[in-house]
């Protein structure tokens, strides 16, 4: 394992990893864990840069997330539901219409359980067992709970999942058929991560990827795959919505990552995407934000039920990464959203949970705002659960 | 292309393709399509094993369906929405509960519209391009007619659904949404493929499996897939819903394809499961069948809406499939296949689609009936689209 240690994103103070950190030591912990600093995995990127590579190609054959193993918090691979491998491919269409050079989706609804949310599972779960942990949690409107709940029947283990007062009655049906033990909040999403995380004391392992640092780590495998289908080579830009702000930061640090072992040669433009009605990071960012057009009707809610979040726990974390990317962030209205859903049934033949489809109407705002001739985009497409 | 000529499986006279044969030029047309044969694909297998390998491995470094593009009728690949390249992996507890040596799930609900269907629109798509048509049709419970108007919006042709009377509505709604053409029957499956097929006169391409030949060998990529995920071995068994008696009967070819080739030594046996209440294949198959287990209550209805078939299409082929390789038609009761659904979402963390938790329930049955101790069975789990 080439983990040399980890560093608190607010103090900066690096210290070793004695395999389940995820507070700073040094910074105090107040009321919320986000007071306690966010960690970060580092590694030795030059032991992992050799072990990826061999004879001229990339040396594992595996099409899972641990294809990339050098550069995540394991030993060894594990034999879960197999996350990650998810295809990368063009939309003419939309390149046409938003004037690029491509569009290409990012096909996470491909994942064991339809959601980016299994790659941080994955890693999570073999690393909860490898510690002999028999019950993990987390709070979740729905996608991430989905997805710890099948890891975790996979694997014998017990999964207690916190939803907000409003999660999906389908969402909570399927976590009831996957086994887990579902804690409904009298509140919203961060009432839940709230109530999630005083059940640390009991010993339970933590699925926040907010919280616990390795989740970012099998998350940023997603700029890994998307690196080497682009043939080693970065996107200019890469658009994803933004809740807890986890999934963005992790791609931007899988970015940073090829870029400093010297495997690209650029980093894409990070362009993180919010609902209007709850878009906390695009009113924290310094750097370029959009507003919705003028013209689109203001909500007073949104439907984004996966980026309903008001306190985003990775905020530190993202607004580093947008910083070192030149990044952007969105916010577009419901409707905006509805219409960019409908597109990608419509037009690309690809059915994403509206969340997921904030990326392209992120994609049509930021169009209309600058020219984006001759680039390469790439959308996360994060999840496909669309009804619920 | 390495196609050499159609096979009638009715008459079993042999022709030339022109393209697009559909229907048997010496069988005589009567009032349903099966009056009129059913053809089947021929290759120059030689020529073919010679272009899959190259270098002691498969030449090509595609993960798409396209990968084993010398056994398709096809001259190169179609860049079309990816399909296929899903993963197979074992679950110890159906294994250890069913007493055989291992028990693997192929799990087509990665697909690109969530469907097994999705190798077959591949084809029909890329078939349907080359032939210059731009209207495509299929009668269709739902995932046929989603996958084949994914596939059409994703290349701007338009797509004709003929769906049964009883149509789920989130499934009508997502055709809607892929902007396809719906058009309701009156009546069941096989009056809607009754009035799909009269459809044919105005020029569109059929993406009906069991009267098109080319769809069937979409679905025999999954045989291919299987056997080089086992490292270049057949299972033992393999076992699948039965509707249209398209699916099984594909893998079979497939794997009679690569014995055939010498790829792999033996046939696995193929094992057919239908819903109790619709179960025409298990009454007509003159090999080993199995009833649902006398103390299961006997339904009149099912609710495996994507294998209530009352005349299957490619009853002739399976049949011969199944004679082939000593095969299996096995019917369960909708209390066991409810049970099975839960037990792939509580144990394998798979969230499978009523009809797809067939083959479980099959596995169970043919437990109770024989012992299976050493063998590796494999489940296709053709289906991801649970809520409807």
């Amino acid at each position: 394992m080439n983990v040399s240690s980890l560093r608190c994103l607010r103090c900066h103070g690096e210290f070793d990893w004695d395999g389940e950190a995820y507070l700073c030591p040094r910074c105090p912990e107040g009321a919320s864990v986000g007071d306690a600093g966010i960690l970060d995995v580092q590694y030795d990127y030059k032991a992992a840069r050799e072990q990826l590579f061999a004879n001229g190609g990339l040396a594992s054959e595996r099409r899972d997330v641990f294809r990339y193993l050098p550069v995540l918090p394991l030993e060894q691979p594990a034999e879960l539901l197999p996350a990650g491998g998810t295809p990368l491919f063009g939309v003419r269409t939309f390149a046409q219409q938003y004037g690029l050079a491509a569009v290409l989706l990012k096909d996470e609804t491909r994942e064991p359980t339809r959601a980016l949310k299994d790659r941080a599972t994955t890693i999570a779960t073999a690393r909860a067992r490898k510690l002999g942990h028999t019950d993990i949690y987390c709070a979740s409107a729905g996608n991430a709970a989905i997805s710890m709940a099948a890891f975790a029947a996979n694997t014998g283990m017990r999964a207690h999942a916190f939803v907000p007062s409003d999660a999906s009655e389908v969402r909570l049906g399927w976590l009831t058929r996957l086994g887990a033990d579902v804690r409904r909040s009298s509140g919203d999403y961060d009432q839940a991560f709230a109530e999630a995380e005083s059940m640390r004391e009991r010993g339970w392992y933590s699925r926040n990827c907010a919280f616990n640092p390795v989740l970012v780590e099998g998350k940023k495998t997603v700029a890994y795959e998307i690196v080497e289908q682009l043939g080693w080579r970065a996107p200019d830009l890469l658009i994803c919505p933004v809740g807890d702000a986890c999934t963005l930061s992790a791609a931007g640090k899988g970015f940073r990552e090829l870029a400093a072992m010297g495997i690209t040669e650029t980093l894409p433009r990070l362009v993180g995407v919010q609902a209007a009605a709850v878009s906390p990071v695009v009113s924290s960012f310094r750097g370029v934000t959009l507003a919705p057009r003028p013209d689109e009707q203001a909500e007073a809610e949104t439907a984004a039920a996966s980026i309903k979040v008001k306190r985003p726990r990775n905020l530190r974390r993202l607004l580093s990464e947008l910083e070192q990317s030149a990044g952007v962030m969105i916010a577009v209205g419901d409707g905006a959203i509805r219409r960019a859903q409908q597109q990608l049934a419509g037009e690309a033949g690809v059915i994403a949970e509206f969340t997921s489809a904030a990326a392209l109407a992120g994609l049509e705002r930021l169009a209309e705002h600058e020219s984006l001739a001759g680039r390469t985009a790439v959308l996360l497409i994060t999840g496909g659960r669309p009804d619920d």
